[in-house]
């Protein structure tokens, strides 16, 4: 079935994550083939980490898992939608969203501060 | 502001589209300076067709605008999410979103139909 996908230049698909039960677009981040094998194979979110060059079993480190529920694609074939069961927060600033600025009237706005310790996550 | 966001080596940045209300997500684009200029200014979601290489006013064609009421983005400022207003459906084939399939148990899964002809769209 993944053949099904249109993967980019890199080998990549972008990948939306969102908590299946409030909506909450929690953050964006990329995954290669292998990736979406293993998050279905597993039933847990793995990406694929652009800066690291390598598979990232999300919350690896910091506890905070995916598991998944659902994963759909696009029209286009090139972009995933993950619904997920997020452990703790999705943000390793230690918010449960990535998306916690706006810019509104040519100001940034923070929507919302962290809930835990990033310390407490990464040790 | 723009200067707060980072965009890839081909100028271009993510962009989710989240109905404000329901949380449904509706498609993933792509965007330009230019094109979050003009969605900031005018308050009508415009991002940048990558296959017609040139800003896309969403529902130029087919009447299907975005009206945007907050722009997010994300801790490491390369995806943005964009809560909208979407007048009737986002996906070009008639159906509300764009992630109307899923891959379950190796197979894949139609979600939702169109429930607009896309002809009548796009004449």
């Amino acid at each position: 079935m993944i053949d099904a996908l249109h993967f980019d230049a890199n080998g990549l698909i972008p990948a939306i994550a969102q908590q299946h039960d409030t909506g909450e677009v929690l953050m964006l981040a990329w995954m290669n083939a292998d990736a979406v094998a293993e998050t279905l194979r597993t039933g847990r979110v793995c990406y694929w980490s652009r800066s690291r060059g390598a598979l990232w079993r999300k919350g690896e480190k910091s506890g905070q898992v995916q598991r998944l529920i659902d994963l759909r694609f696009d029209c286009d074939a090139d972009a995933l939608l993950l619904l997920v069961d997020q452990t703790g927060v999705a943000c390793h600033t230690g918010r449960r969203t990535c998306f916690y600025r706006a810019i509104r009237e040519d100001d940034v706005v923070e929507l919302a501060g962290p809930v835990v310790d990033p310390a407490a996550l990464y040790g």
